[in-house]
């Protein structure tokens, strides 16, 4: 199903040759889990999130790209000198869409973390605008409003992991684990942000 | 109250002259505000888990210096080559304890700023070991362990919110509401880390 969908989003490239790689290895990555306490518990329950949020995945980005829409100052980075792009926007949803999916259901391996080096460069002067070609829009994001997003991100997602019959329990383990990646993910963002030796 | 222990905190700047002054101003944090949903009501509860955490903080930060003393790579940044350096862990965790009195008090203005630019230049190269002399500790704590610590410093809190009585929908706020300061402050941290324009 997630292959599926693979070959339809635009600009993917998980696993593709012209994908970054990163500089950091397994070690980096399992110290990084020690420091936000993610195990292989956290692994089952993101499983189970991704069976929960699959067919919500839609609703998640209403809430997510309504969050956007609302703020100029988020808009903007999705904008051309004429407004907000849909087209580019639209292109950046299925990309959105695939990362859920990602999040819950790929291993944490090295090819995972090639592509959150991937991910943090597509955010940056690097290579914004690179990956959809030439839209007009910013062609860099402050690390500020990434790392700023993980709030929103993480809070925004409890009401969907509520909404097929799991307990309390389950739904708080689902979210944990949800949180814990969420910022595992954007520290790993932020490392083409950084001074050299800073990260 | 704040005022009597400011005085015993070694190393303590907050409006001090010496300070580090914020390159942003209060228009950047209402932005950074908004991106994290932070709004007068988080304020109020902040303020109600100031007086919540008062009597407990001593009890957080023995889960903190737990957590951090049970990693060795954590661990790592308090120690001298003879191992964890007593007096240093015992200096922070002065200004730690102040931290969490000045998140739940302080107002959020241009000397908060200020001060938030402070502690994330104490956690570079710039001003790791200036501030308490010459411990032999590392003098950089890399970006990584900066973010990924917004997980247990946020998610160990709950239950010392939950711990005086208050209705789960006013401890569940009071810990969105950390949440939320939790991740702009450090956001603010990494400033002094970005690359050139890249904050």
């Amino acid at each position: 199903m997630t292959e599926g969908r693979t070959s339809e989003v635009p600009g993917y490239g998980y696993g593709a040759p012209e994908t970054a790689h990163s500089p950091l290895g397994m070690e980096d990555l399992d110290l990084l889990k020690q420091t936000v306490l993610f195990t292989a518990e956290d692994e089952r329950y993101l499983r189970m999130a991704g069976d929960v949020l699959e067919d919500q995945i839609e609703d998640v980005l209403d809430v997510w790209y309504g969050f956007v829409g609302d703020h100029p100052h988020l808009i903007h980075y999705f904008s051309n000198p004429d407004g907000a792009d849909a087209d580019y926007l639209g292109r950046v949803r299925k990309r959105f869409h695939q990362w859920i999916l990602d999040t819950c259901r790929r291993p944490y391996d090295q090819e995972w973390l090639d592509y959150q080096q991937e991910i943090g460069l597509r955010h940056t002067y690097e290579k914004k605008n690179e990956t959809d070609g030439s839209y007009g829009t910013p062609n860099h994001i402050g690390m500020r409003y990434v790392i700023g997003f993980i709030y929103p991100i993480t809070a925004t997602m409890k009401p969907f992991l509520a909404n097929k019959g799991h307990s309390a329990e389950e739904v708080d383990k689902m979210h944990q684990a949800w949180f814990k990646s969420v910022v595992m993910q954007v520290t790993l963002w932020c490392l083409p942000y950084a001074r050299d030796g800073y990260f």
